[in-house]
């Protein structure tokens, strides 16, 4: 996982900023008719259409986002692609075209920016995306990256976090925390590699945890399978920062509230097993974890029969009017108002 | 011109991200009906429309493109977004959209921030752009804007870097070199007030220098001028890293060479004046001097008298076959092969 560093380097400064961006991009396929023009002008060019655009943005900065000591920067490129496709489809539409921004500081030999846009193009072949444009410069500490992803969708199809009614359901892709707690196993390695170099680390129970973290992959299948069930949901967001803070969006943003039941919440045996080793509460690591990019949504309450058994989505509440607040039904059939803590939360 | 240092200071931790966002965003105002959902959603939504979209980004970091000690933030602001239109003015098309990200590391109080997007406000009131997302995070070090513009233009009116052909008159908008004599005369201002802090600084001989560096306009008005006279230029670029880097571009892009006459390049009586003082070549600072945001472009011959004697626009050579190389002619009419050198060249 953790990949060799590359032995030999490239000064970047012997290529200049116009034959870096040839020499990085010059892999890059284009493969929507609606990229006219990618890299190489003052602006990329895309075509009309009779569909909505989508555009969303994120910043990832060494030091804030991720830590190079466990992040091969292959996965990085690849991760910071994901973060932004999550939100295209997170608005039920989807991804054609993404820029990409770095900054780099001069302890970054060219074979390093290879390797972060490595990861870049198979996101986005994987993912079907063009690289249209982006900006590369030198930075004063450390690497950090600008990803702008555009999508599609049509007018009819696109899905804001303001939809959600009274009675719909709450639902979630795939299961949530194990990313976060990729973080911790790899955060504690780290610890025992600087007391201990010649440690060598056994991650075997906890691969799913880790590749959740280093390469999570953005739900692209959900927005297809909903049409494939002829579902559209009332609501959606993507999961970044963790179930609690988001279904919270949701509720703010749809002036309703909800209740979210503990025992539905989707965990992976991997993060149940962690979270006893760890000695932290596994709803509070799905509910604040973050880094999940897992799709949260409602849906009416005439789906429920389509949506039922999926084994790529689960109920796990339902939506009420606003006056009864947004809350946590716990295993003991306790009330808990959700907090909206975020992952930030979980590191104090 | 330099602002005074806001003294009460808010901390950004109290309002936490998306209570800045909130912040941040309130007074910005949506124009374009093409805007449909700007700020608060997983992505913006766009709606569809007969013309083509024009994506660009830059990407501008602290130490290595400004320095706050003589760059006031709601300058910064200011002239990170017009670094971005101007690109899609090159394009031949008329801006819309911007995305703004930025990190900030906890130096900055919630004021520094307000700075900042009072001048990015005032920009798109200025051009008539809306602010459609973004994100915001700290950083481990200084602080750094993320800004993709969204533009617009009918698939005929776009120009690219590639259309220039032999006999094509070569033309520039405005003048060149101001915005690098006005950085070099706040660098020595600096270095007398490290010295001397209570050396009081005489600039009115450079008043235009000095806001041609800090406050940069993006030439909205050119490609609106010249649908006026009917001329569609063969080819366009904006001139940010300086003539000589931009109209190589232009040339490779082109398969095409170029004769710029030196007599013929547009310099204000500052520049002239200020590079009597500096004792550098005015023509190096016009060819490599970079950050003007002029407009650069080819049209044909035959559109001359349409163009000439426009006081916005300046007739600098002419396109020649690609294998006569592209050359300066001097006012001694010899010829020197241009070399792009950018305006790192000139720092060094």
């Amino acid at each position: 996982m953790l990949e060799d560093k590359n032995q030999s380097r490239t000064s970047l400064s012997e290529l200049g900023e116009f034959g870096l961006i040839n020499h990085i991009t010059k892999h890059f396929k284009i493969n929507h008719a609606s990229t006219v023009k990618a890299v190489g002008d003052d602006a990329a060019v895309l075509d009309a259409s009779e569909q909505q655009t989508l555009v969303t943005t994120d910043l990832l900065i060494e030091g804030v986002h991720f830590d190079l000591s466990y992040m091969p920067l292959k996965h990085l490129g690849y991760k910071s692609v994901m973060v932004n496709l999550s939100d295209v489809y997170a608005m039920n539409g989807n991804a054609e075209q993404i820029t990409v921004s770095i900054a780099v500081s001069n302890r970054f030999p060219l074979e390093a920016i290879e390797e972060l846009y490595a990861g870049i193009q198979l996101a986005c072949e994987t993912y079907n995306v063009d690289l249209i444009g982006g900006d590369t410069t030198s930075s004063t500490k450390g690497i950090l990256i600008s990803v702008t992803a555009i999508g599609k969708a049509a007018k009819e199809d696109v899905v804001y976090r303001s939809g959600a009614k009274d009675t719909d359901l709450v639902v979630v892709s795939g299961d949530l925390g194990a990313a976060y707690l990729g973080l911790q196993v790899l955060e504690r390695e780290k610890q025992v590699f600087q007391v201990n170099p010649n440690n060598q680390p056994e991650l075997d129970q906890y691969t799913y945890l880790i590749e959740r973290q280093l390469k999570p992959e953005a739900r692209k299948d959900v927005p297809k399978l909903l049409k494939e069930l002829e579902v559209k949901p009332t609501s959606m967001i993507d999961i970044s920062d963790g179930l609690s803070s988001e279904i919270m969006h949701i509720c703010s943003q749809s002036k309703v509230g909800c209740k979210i039941y503990e025992e539905k919440i989707p965990l992976d045996p991997q993060v149940i097993s962690a979270c006893e080793e760890f000695d932290i509460d596994s709803t509070m690591v799905a509910l604040s974890g973050g880094e999940d990019y897992e799709l949260l949504f409602t849906v009416s309450i005439d789906d429920y029969e389509k949506i039922k058994g999926n084994p790529h989505l689960t109920v796990i509440g339902h939506i009420t009017e606003q006056n009864q607040g947004m809350n946590l039904v716990t295993r003991a059939n306790q009330e808990i108002e959700l907090k909206a803590q975020g992952w930030n939360a979980l590191k104090g």
